[in-house]
């Protein structure tokens, strides 16, 4: 793949970055498994993280190498800006097999390099890096002292270059048409399952200037009782009158997020719906008024309970993550969260989705903004009411048969 | 949630199967982390998967009990069919946590239930199972014994029951008709994200009779030099006159996939793809004629081989897999392959993706069946060409600016 000098460029910091990040955390070899990681480090972008892969990061190699099953090797070579010697592959005939191992494959090519008493950091908690990989390997590698490495790379992650905030910024006014599309599609009589086949249209299509990416998680839209149950997705039910419709999203451009959530009440809410909604709403403008460099994650959160707490209002959930590059199934990146105890500082160019969502016995409401702390201050990535927004008989769209 | 008779008799079948099996094994307690196992014996259909959640069956107990996030036992009371009392979770301050980790609460659980010193059945190669999850557990549990129980539920699930049959050849007909889709939206100057709109829509809307879910991997459509490249996910790039392109997706119904391909070109082929692809089609051909009870997985791959090997056809990848009940980022179960050495028995009710793909140096053509194995032989879920598809002038849809 041809690569600009910017581009280039930027890549070659990162594996510097993460190469000064290796020595003062004392590993010599870093095994990459998660795919953000590697997409990060590389280019590498393919939906192939269902099969075993890694970058190696070796600490006296001018190159990252790539090394994944055979059929996409192909693929690394197209998206990545290494040189082909550093693109490896095993046979198929690893792929899920019960007799062979691609971490053995792996291992046997730490052997024959040299590397195998190394201090080899490993992500312990990453998605694809699973509990029989890791016994692979260390049965393997005797010698080797492994570490665990899990955020290593998400943690240069967090503050994003021009070029990512630029990326983040498309996601935000795909998804801030996709909630307008949403907000069409959603009313009593139309079935769950079309209005997110219309969403998700506008995800992937994006706008006449640049298309959209899929996000890593798919639309949520809890409906009724199920509206407290975040994560429960559409059905082919039809939308009933009277009932609240959560809609949660991710706008996706290249990989980068940014994730959305409006709530919708068909009809006209309960007064204590309506009440909570100010509530919440409130209580997101005062967190995102405090938010500026050198403020804290938990002073962020703090904002939010000092000026919801007086109504009553206690949040179990953590109030915001950080977001940006990601592949399924999480676009959250695994570092700061907006919650107590959480030191970290906000710094310019840090992205977080702040998402005050409250959950009852039998309905629930998120409203929620992804941001970008500013020199000064912070700005949103999507422009949209954040008012509870009420659909009332003359906004009903007919029922379609 | 309210379950019928039928099911609540199909899920209480599934449990008393895994006891049996973990009896043969010797497991007191299995831990299950596949989304697909959790779904499989309880119901739990959620999309929670990005933090750690399990399934725990206890050999002498008569319900299985769901753990997971404090925000989604909501959902698990909405989707399970076991009683409240077995709905467990931890609080909120334990997901993503750098000082705490949710497998220290299950273990603490399990030492509360007298059960620290048994014999314990971890999916090791689970994806939401990771080595750092496995760590926290052998920590917390010097006692317990520890087996890889990896397949125990997958190897149930080959075999299909009428309900899922049913559910898999709705998913077949949601595939066929988004392939039509496809095949009108993809033409020289169409952006390739409209395109994927467009399927997407047709996966996800499903037929006026009943919705479509979402498949566990985006549909994926390499096109040009990158068809060698068998993952790469579209671009918002125009398609261009003279091209190939591979669309490889899923139907999904309530969580069950019908995956196909096929391959479209744009303009007249080169006499060696059109070659090639009358090739894949006899070999696709000859290795669905050959399926039936009694024969094994290695001898429908050998049918394969022998109808296209001698026009100097070698695939190195297997030809297929089980297929069935899904989450991302796989729509196959991990079990039985089609390639040489995998002898497992066809039995009516497995489910297979046959998917004769070919890569060259920069191209490659894929046309496949999702196949069910009846009493005498086979049926195919979705009903379309299985010629290379060739759009001529014609077809070619006016660009749109």
């Amino acid at each position: 793949m041809l690569f600009s000098h910017e581009e280039y460029q930027e890549y070659q910091q990162r594996f510097m970055n993460t190469k000064k990040r290796m020595e003062e955390s004392g590993v010599d070899v870093l095994l990459i498994t998660n795919p953000s990681n590697m997409y990060y480090l590389t280019g590498y972008n393919a939906w192939s993280f269902y099969v075993e892969q890694l970058v190696i990061v070796i600490n006296d190699r001018d190159q990252p190498i790539w090394l994944g099953r055979y059929m996409d090797a192909a693929g690394a070579k197209m998206t990545t800006w290494m040189e082909a010697g550093n693109i490896l592959s095993y046979p198929d005939d690893y792929v899920q097999s019960m007799t062979r191992h691609p971490m053995t494959f792996v291992a046997d090519f730490l052997i024959d390099q040299g590397l195998s008493h190394k201090h080899i950091g490993v992500e312990m908690d990453a998605y694809f890096f699973s509990a029989l990989s890791y016994e692979k390997l260390k049965q393997k590698l005797p010698d080797a002292h492994f570490k665990h490495a899990g955020l290593l790379v998400n943690e240069l992650r967090m503050i994003k270059s021009d070029t990512e905030i630029e990326h983040m910024k498309k996601a935000g006014q795909i998804v801030q048409n996709a909630m307008y599309t949403a907000e069409k599609a959603i009313y009593p009589g139309a079935r769950q399952c079309d209005a997110a086949a219309e969403i998700y249209y506008d995800l992937i299509s994006g706008t006449p200037e640049f298309g959209g990416d899929y996000p890593a998680i798919v639309p949520m839209l809890p409906t009724g009782e199920r509206t407290a149950a975040p994560h429960i997705t559409w059905s082919d039910q039809p939308f009933k009158e009277g009932e609240l419709v959560i809609v949660e999203m991710a706008g996706c451009y290249k990989r980068y997020h940014a994730p959305f959530a409006r709530t919708i009440s068909l009809g006209k809410p309960s007064e204590k719906i309506e009440a909570l909604s100010k509530i919440v709403v409130e209580g997101l403008n005062a967190a995102l008024d405090i938010v500026k460099p050198g403020v804290t994650c938990e002073e962020v959160e703090s904002a939010w309970r000092q000026a919801t707490s007086r109504y009553g209002i206690e949040k179990e959930a953590r109030l915001g993550y950080s977001t940006g590059l990601s592949y399924p199934p999480d676009w959250g990146e695994h570092t700061a969260s907006l919650r107590p105890g959480d030191q970290t500082v906000l710094q310019p160019n840090m992205t977080f989705h702040l998402i005050p969502a409250l959950w009852f016995d039998y309905e629930g409401i998120e409203i929620s903004e992804t941001f970008r702390v500013t020199e000064t201050g912070h700005e949103v990535l999507s422009h949209y009411t954040r008012d509870l927004i009420i659909k009332g008989d003359l906004d009903i769209a007919p029922v379609i048969s």
